[in-house]
């Protein structure tokens, strides 16, 4: 029986983890390349997770004050002039609309008609377009502080494209303050990381560690970035969310200032943070083992998924009967602020029905035959446990302790992260250690290396962009609780008073 | 004083109806144009009715089994050739992406660089594309129905815009299902416009008529297309959604077939149905009067402003604890789903205040001062009565009554809208009357005339065609439930069995 044996994904993880993710992502039915190069179909599986992750962050915003809006699709050229004015080398990756219109050519081709006078850019970002409208909204103290959310869809034209990690359009969400002064809008950079930290830790289950990014490493323009990383199973570090404050530069370039209570005349000062599909990639690899996806029960598409057994056609009717009640009960439930969802497959097609629901990630799936029916229970299958490891429950001792069994799976994935963060994870002191670490013995095709080195550096960008040179490895961020501690650099051997976390990333 | 005897919105609706508008959506604070031709900037207030509409109608399609996904932006340029093949002179006015780069060009300026092989068209609606994903993922008889919505925003370069009902871009939903028979499908279309008319009756209180759309207004390979169909206050028509019965023509154009039970190989009968933010352009020429918009409590983005009063400054502290208690108290109560969202307007601005609060169209509006502390009460203001109509209630019952009092402020809305659509709706039998009904009496500044006319029809297209070329009004619908009822074609006087709607529309 292959079934015992094997697991359900190939190649697995340590064979080959890019095409692991490929495969697994494939095999979840989470989404698939689009017929249009570099973009995605996000399907219902992958999707509905989206959903959960939206609603929930959504409500952790509103209850800060933020509001949501919506700005166009489009930006007009010359809002980007101004930007590029400062950008040597500028040449941006994004799509161009230069046309308004198809028309027929001769052989029933369709051609670009009606040129546009000013090309319009598919928004990057709408950080510009969304800086404009705070100019004019903003006139005086008492519009402050602006707080604006908003959900959409964004395109940056990609050469390379792996499904949720980096797509030419891909959906987020970008935050914008403007605050009256430089502490309130530096408390509002803090206050939105803690969202994303609580979003990615309580629902995702990825554990993280909060930082802030070097000036190397920080958003053009930023005064300060605060970001959050998490080390994915192949070790390698994935940035899960970033919050900016901007001072008052992007206020300047955007003309944001307001009248002060005393009369006088002063820019904002502003904020931005941002989250995208890419979190969906960082819980695939977070949580995923050779058998497929693993749904955390807090943001799961579906919490359980009811497998109906039928020894022979006359019990269908029965055991239908019997699932849809349990499937109604269920659905009265409440977890984690949603009612459960439940799934009912009465497919006929053996064995490979229950592997589905695996490689889907559901968090419990349970079988009900005629013989669990006259015993009243039902045979629990976790997907936090191997697959084989099921267990009869009464029926209602099972109703009863759902909402616990799911904080547990929930609990579980997080703490089986954090071991795993923490078994790669190493201060390392000795240059030499640093560099073997991160370079794999196999040049030909890397075995999964390395992980979080948290190393001792001088401050010096020199330090910083040699390590990034020889070996790949960049600075994910200064930890935000790093405590202070005397040491020498990793790299020139200098002073350093604290440790900061180096590593490969996506 | 002024604000007796004006209204706060000027032109008022029959001065100026579509200046009405314009202005009531900058009085509301709703939604502004964008620097990008076209295109609108949806604020907050606007922004978060879209959202109570989106949750409410997500939950109904939810409840039908319909899965939401979401697919790209943009659709390649051969997806539509086959759609032109079959359409003589064939323009279709949309964005068109033919550059992948922006580059910096002398003089600072930025030009497109990277040209695209293939142009990309920015979806106008997903239907090709959905159509390509259909095609694949149904094989058998066991991937039916298959029930997909989609919740995005779409372009189409539009000339002549106005906010909410005709911009070059949009937020919609489209929904598509493919299903193994007709009889499924065809249910489904009329399941799915019996989701739209709850969804604007008992949401928006948009008194809706249910038909099928003409032959001539039927959608471009549609078997039947039905709609559904509401008066505004200019008595013209607004489509508010619909639902289209495909029959096996877009299954064939996309190659969505199926192996049957019996093995056999057949096309599925598909379906698609949508609405967009054009419904926010409904509800405001629905309810919106003088003085600005009315909101429905069901979807208003906020039910209750609280507007302390402080006689002396030695009040504020006082007044203000007892507002937020208040406020703590209200928000705890959930109407119509979800909680109470409470707004407390502190600003220090005079009569303005509470005229900002009715512009926007809050439900109610709460004055509370030490008097009304004193007297453990609150002061109440209801947005569909006379602004100087107000009274004193004591705290308890306020809240005690309070979802009776937004459960009747949205029955009078949707009992006004439909003495309205009374008032305005005749039996025409007569072709003058008709005529004369139909054509304003000035025509240098043409006043608001017409309505509803329920006249028969010979069922002939030219009679149709001759009526919407002499007077711009149109078959709006054949009601679903019109009686049978013999009469003579209001155009030609051949006989006919039922009356149809006509009328002027958007
Ligand atoms: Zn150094
Ligand atoms: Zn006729």
């Amino acid at each position: 029986m292959g079934k015992q044996q094997k697991n359900a994904i190939s190649p697995s993880r340590a064979e080959d983890y890019p095409e692991w993710y490929q495969q697994v992502i494939k095999a979840s039915d989470m989404a698939e390349r689009a017929p249009v190069r570099g973009c995605m179909v996000i399907k219902p599986w992958g999707y509905a997770l989206w959903e959960n992750i939206v609603a929930q962050m959504d409500r952790m915003f509103k209850a800060t004050g933020v509001k949501n809006a919506y700005f166009p699709l489009f930006i007009p050229i010359n809002f980007l002039e101004k930007e590029a004015e400062h950008v040597e080398g500028f040449a941006k990756e994004c799509a161009v609309v230069t046309h308004h219109r198809l028309e027929k050519a001769p052989g029933g081709r369709l051609v670009p008609g009606g040129p546009l006078t000013d090309p319009l850019v598919v928004r990057p970002t709408s950080e510009t377009i969304i800086g404009d409208s705070f100019s004019k909204w903003i006139g005086s103290y008492r519009d402050l502080p602006l707080l604006i959310n908003q959900w959409a869809n964004v395109v940056r034209w990609e050469m390379r494209t792996r499904i949720f990690l980096r797509t030419s359009e891909f959906l987020w969400q970008e935050g914008h303050t403007a605050h009256a002064t430089d502490t309130e809008a530096i408390e509002r950079t803090r206050m939105m990381l803690s969202v994303y930290t609580r979003m990615v830790q309580d629902y995702l289950a990825i554990p993280v560690i909060e930082g802030h990014k070097t000036a190397a490493e920080r958003f053009p323009g930023a005064v300060d970035t605060l970001c959050i990383e998490a080390m994915m199973q192949d070790r390698k570090a994935l940035q899960a969310g970033t919050s900016h404050f901007l001072g008052q530069n992007f206020a300047k370039a955007s003309n944001i200032s307001f009248q002060t209570e005393t009369e006088t005349e002063e820019f904002a000062w502003t904020t931005s943070w941002g989250t995208s599909t890419r979190m969906i990639g960082g819980l695939i690899m977070t949580h995923g083992d050779d058998d497929g996806v693993i749904m955390p029960p807090r943001v799961a598409p579906a919490h359980v998924v009811l497998l109906p057994i039928f020894r022979k056609p006359d019990d269908r009717q029965q055991v239908m009967d019997y699932v849809n009640g349990l499937a109604a009960a269920l659905r009265e439930m409440v977890y984690a602020g949603r009612n459960l969802v439940v799934e009912i497959d009465d497919r006929d097609i053996g064995g490979a029905r229950g592997w589905d629901w695996i490689k889907k990630g559901i968090p419990l799936r349970l079988e009900i035959g005629p013989r669990d029916m006259a015993a009243d229970s039902v045979f629990v299958g976790r997907r936090d446990r191997p697959h084989r490891d099921k267990t009869a429950i009464k029926r209602e001792a099972f109703i009863a302790q759902l909402p616990d069994i799911l904080d547990d799976i929930q609990n579980q994935l997080f703490q089986r992260a954090c071991r795993f963060r923490e078994e790669h994870t190493r201060n390392v002191d000795d240059r030499s250690d640093f560099y073997d670490w991160f370079t794999p013995k196999n040049q030909e095709k890397p075995e999964v290396h390395g992980g979080f080195a948290m190393s001792h550096w001088c401050g010096d960008e020199a330090c910083e962009s040699k390590i990034k040179a020889d070996l790949n490895v960049t600075i994910r961020c200064v930890p935000i609780d790093a405590g202070s501690e005397t040491g020498t650099c990793i790299c020139c051997g200098k002073s350093s008073d604290k440790r900061v976390v180096f590593a490969k990333a996506y």
